[in-house]
């Protein structure tokens, strides 16, 4: 029996028996769960955000929500959603941070705010994660500041879940990290193999880094030094050394490991072809009358395609490597994209994402003297 | 009027009209142009390689071409492509630069190969280009070596040219250099500017630098200074700051600078992204009945989609920077894949790419004290 996953995701039966099984039991264990939602966060805050929590809440029925924000502007859309105002708890405050505001400024002026609020909430353990569609720096330095770094993890990173060739792939760091050393990038690696086996509920995922060349000497000297490092520790079996930019698409592993300026660049390049490709497709069955008709008998099976390549289905921006779960989702996103990036920080909180981060930094931990001997 | 450009582009005219008219000119007073091929180069070769040149020389009827490579295995193919024995000199040779050869030792060993020879011919003026679908890193280090970088040109960059939801647009450096100065990135923008003007025709091509935030703080340091530099040059009014990952494929500028780890990957990724739409697509519509009818009848449509995106049009990998023009094509690629990247060496032959690069390296140097002065 495979386990229900968020985004409509469903795990590979056949990779992952024990685990989901592991699974369906911590849920029974633990019963219900509650989420922090930054109501004022995003575009269209805040009646995305609602109405995104009211339908996780319907895949999610032991969930429970710590709502941030105005009361008096949740009021009225709580009257029209009475199963989500049931699970939740209003936590009213005047202040939110602004979409343009500088992370420094959102870190001095923001401490009523209904994202610091709902950080806060993560830190003092009322909620298991906190997610935000708004001001993505902000929330970064905000969730730094308050949840703090995982012990044996030196930075945070961004990552996200892309669709591929074979399935789903994680990469990451999307943005945190302009520059990274070795170090970095190796606890990356071990933050993105174990966010692969709680998200994407696979047992043993493949790592790679990205480069641009597949032998040895090319690349930067942090992006070989980090494989020489891997190759030493627990997560070198699954270690698969470089990929290249076109294995990103083509998933030939699952997840891929690089710094925040070119995964960035990776990940808003990907975007942009995507809607290059849906833009030249658009226009080509509108030019001509009888591609208009045909269209009706192939607009299931586009239909279809466009559900696979649906930004919304891979909508939450997560901070990995902190002391609690945080989840950005997009700002621009509509409801359905919110409830998905709830359902990410869902699965990580059931699926235990911070003690698994926890032991395989300690099995790191062991193994660093020889490492670093060996790097001399 | 138009000017006929390599790979079925057009001109916009009401960009163009007065560069058109020079062009026309200029074809009539330069005459027949000769360009030197590396018939050894690439996966298929020397098939593709001298079909190829055949489908260019339709296109381009002035062009005569010098063939470096085994005579014997020519011989049989030429006599099925008369017209282009006719338009060709063969110049035997046994050598050949291998697919896996290291840069170094085809430097050593490969003085005699064919991709030697051919870059030797542009060196001495026999021919007034090179293309070769062979080993990129042995062709870009033997160009350097032979051709040598421009005067006021510090490392020379690999660029191309990607559809965008605009037109055209082109990139730099593409993995010539995995790290860059500032400095670097001003020599990459101006030659990417000379290169749109002399390829896609452009009066005034628009120039940004890729970057991870359109906020001035954002990016690395050589980042932020070449942006600074170039506010101080003459390219001042067609630079338009930062672009992000997605501006590639909208076609936000026309030139793309990043530096060459950056640019291999988004390169790559945006070819993986495009490969995962044609699979996804292709699959939803064989996977039912009604689509697989409807399909005969969107089939021209999405024909027409096809040849939009199809590499076989952006087949050409410029070597920048050099005192001589070198084009590498995609080793994989098909006849008509190598008629495209011998037609982007025509049109920088025939549009005088090397005479306008040496015009700007001046204007700027002119320029270089100012702007070193004002930046400290």
């Amino acid at each position: 029996m495979a386990a229900r996953l968020s985004n409509g995701r469903s795990r590979d039966p056949s990779r992952d028996l024990g685990f989901a099984f592991s699974v369906e039991i911590r849920f029974v264990v633990t019963g219900r769960l509650t989420i922090a939602l930054d109501v004022m966060g995003g575009d269209k805050a805040p009646d995305i955000v609602l109405h995104g929590a009211n339908i996780a809440l319907e895949r999610f029925p032991n969930t429970e929500f710590l709502l941030f924000g105005s009361e008096p502007q949740m009021a009225a859309l709580l009257e029209r959603l009475p199963k989500l105002r049931r699970a939740s708890r209003v936590i009213h405050t005047d202040d939110a941070v602004s979409n343009d505001a500088k992370p420094s400024q959102a870190l001095r002026s923001g401490r009523r705010s209904s994202m610091r609020l709902a950080i806060d909430a993560v830190a003092d353990k009322s909620a298991a994660a906190i997610v935000s569609a708004g001001n993505t720096g902000a929330l970064m330095a905000m969730a730094k500041l308050v949840l703090r770094t995982l012990p044996g993890i030196d930075r945070p990173a961004i990552a996200s879940f892309f669709p591929t060739e074979r399935g789903e792939s994680v990469m990451l760091d999307l943005g945190a990290n302009l520059s990274c050393d070795a170090n970095n990038l190796v606890q990356f690696a071990m933050m993105g193999e174990v966010f692969a086996r709680t998200v994407l509920g696979l047992l043993q995922p493949t790592v790679a880094l990205l480069n641009i060349g597949a032998e040895e000497l090319k690349g930067h000297d942090e992006v070989r030094e980090a494989a020489a490092l891997l190759r030493l520790t627990p997560l070198a079996p699954q270690f698969q050394g470089f990929v290249e930019g076109n294995d990103i698409a083509a998933g030939t592993v699952d997840v891929v490991v690089t710094d925040g300026f070119t995964g960035n660049v990776a990940l808003k390049t990907a975007e942009g072809t995507a809607r290059l490709f849906s833009f030249f497709l658009r226009q080509s069955l509108k030019n001509s009358f009888l591609a208009k008709f045909g269209y009706l008998l192939v607009r299931p099976a586009i239909n279809k395609f466009r559900s696979r390549v649906d930004p919304r289905r891979y909508n939450g921006a997560i901070f990995l490597g902190l002391n609690g779960i945080a989840v950005k989702s997009h700002g621009g996103t509509d409801a359905l994209g919110f409830a998905n990036a709830i359902g990410v920080a869902i699965d990580m909180s059931v699926h235990g994402f911070l003690e698994k981060i926890r032991v395989e930094v300690e099995a790191f931990q062991n193994l660093q003297p020889n490492s670093e001997a060996a790097l001399g």
